[in-house]
């Protein structure tokens, strides 16, 4: 492991490619409390071109050239099957080698998740992989997982995930008890099916790094009164893409009200400055950077049309699991709640029936 | 069945009884193209006593007395047994007797449901009953169903909904082929669980009083691109939620902008118009009403908090169906359906593997 914290950057991926990544990784290196490293992959020539404007950087900067790139469309087992010598694939093989401590890419979801499951393999302990993110709310942000990694959970994969989610939420958002529910259709305990029931009649009896709340809906992920929200990945993406959609349709909607009339017009002008302020206070790229978690390494995925202030939050995601330490923590955290008598008889029987 | 439309009113459900849904029955009477007729059920005392504040609407109303009220909190299985004799239930028997054409009520939805299902049972051909709503969104409005009646639903259950959201589109929304999606994880044909790639295989071979656009994601809801979105009951629970609790917090975001300055306080205020009209526009009360599809009777069910202007939308939606016949409708498409080769061989096989 290096001694300062080198992240490798897929630069090919994502819509925009070298630009938006060595752009974000300068403003990435400005807004870190740390002085970070880069190993950068892709185009050489390109990603030299783009250093030159920013000459604070470069002497962070490691370039790794080929001329491989996976497609945006590419089927995630062709990628794993034709992959090598990609851009994607040697950052992900440099954070295996030890060589990088993250790594971050705005390509391919699926491949970078199949190759990354591939490479990395699961924490000792963990059955399946999350992707988690962090998302806006009235209160303290909330982290939700699963967000798309797997459709159906069984309860100790969703109790897997509670355990992660807390972790994360203990040691990079400095809750010292996060606070866990399961998405569900209501709040009662008899209510939704057989495997968020028993995930929750498990985590109601075990202990780990968090205080079980309960079953909250799905108003409760912006409500922010919880800090870690747990559910498979089928309702995750669904709800993490209503929300995004959502959002959208509203400020649009307010957008063309002020545009509806000359007094509005002039309205909006004066409260502009305010009005950004609200726009900042929710702006979908400042909570970019989909983490896979439960994986070996570090990965974090950047959505691919975010420009370099987006791109460089997700830079700055994989920075903090970094610094803090996560995946050690939940390798910890994991050991213990494997040892209690509560999982595990739980767990046995979970087991033998799958 | 009634000439002149006749709705019957649960008065003593949701959090307010009859002083809500009294003056919300005065209001759907003036907003109605036909006249409108009221058997209103509940405490004949406060029934009368707010009706004195509505002259106009008191010749359209009978008053049907009683005591009984199926508590909000009440268990279905509970309201079932002890509910004989109830506002709610004595509401839905007055449409079973064919007293009434509709019945709308803001009380317990486990309760309405489990009753309105017995009583009613399915309409003949139709495995379950589901819930629908309309959602505003940026193009024309669309109908998302099921929101919570049925947790895991296997595919033929989906493709009768969207058979049952495309009568409603084309029936009641006057759209002569709505576009109908699934709700998935991606658009790629190829993703999500098999209950959601057997029932899209289905529909795109089968005739049936729409066109099946494929899977959609959760940002196309508020999109407003396809007309009719089909999902389960757990997943579009919690969607329905999302987008309440994220369009709240949006809302709320920008209300604290318009606060936050002097100067943004007076902007606000030169807007205040075109904000009220944008605010209009996704006004949760407009979209009020949870149509209770698929059952030999029509249901709708008003959210337990709306004010009177809510629940008078609910009415609305049931004079609606009422108006455009949409029972008959759909089991006239149900029958056109079942005859349908590909349809029958898709049925059988999932028959036989239940």
């Amino acid at each position: 492991m290096p001694h300062l914290p080198m992240i490798a950057l897929d630069a090919m991926g994502g819509d925009f490619g070298p630009p938006v990544v060595i752009e974000a990784a300068s403003m990435a290196q400005k807004e870190s409390k740390q002085t970070l490293n880069f190993k950068i992959f892709g185009d050489s020539k390109q990603i030299e071109a783009e250093l030159k404007k920013f000459p604070d950087l470069k002497k962070h900067v490691e370039i790794i050239h080929t001329d491989k790139v996976i497609a945006n469309d590419e089927k995630p087992a062709l990628a794993l099957r034709n992959g090598r010598g990609s851009s994607m694939r040697l950052a992900i093989d440099s954070v295996k080698a030890g060589e990088a401590a993250a790594i971050v890419s705005a390509g391919n979801t699926g491949a970078l998740m199949a190759t990354s499951k591939m490479v990395f393999k699961c924490l000792p302990g963990i059955h399946r992989p999350a992707i988690a993110s962090v998302f806006p709310t009235k209160g303290e942000d909330t982290v939700m997982l699963d967000l798309g990694a797997n459709l159906h959970c069984d309860p100790e994969i969703l109790v897997q995930f509670a355990l992660m989610g807390a972790v994360y939420a203990r040691t990079v958002r400095g809750i010292q008890t996060p606070l866990v529910g399961i998405l569900n259709v209501g709040s009662e305990s008899v209510k939704g099916p057989d495997n968020v029931r028993t995930a929750a009649s498990i985590l109601s009896q075990v202990q780990f790094p968090g205080k079980f709340h309960g079953f909250v809906e799905g108003d409760d992920i912006p409500a922010g009164k919880i800090h870690v929200i747990v559910t498979d990945g089928f309702t995750g993406n669904i709800a993490l893409k209503v929300a995004e959609g959502v959002a959208d349709l509203v400020s649009l909607t307010i957008k063309d009200a002020f545009k509806s009339s000359l007094l509005a017009k002039f309205g909006g002008l004066l409260s502009m400055g305010a009005l950004k302020r609200a726009k900042k206070k929710m702006d979908p790229r400042y909570y970019n950077g989909g983490m896979f978690l439960g994986l070996g390494g570090i990965c974090v995925k950047s959505h691919g049309g975010m420009d370099s202030y987006g791109f460089s939050r997700a830079i700055l995601v994989a920075a903090d699991l970094v610094e803090q330490g996560y995946n050690d923590k939940v390798a910890l955290e994991l050991e213990k709640l494997m040892g209690q008598e509560s999982f595990v008889s739980f767990d046995m029987a979970s087991h033998s029936a799958s």
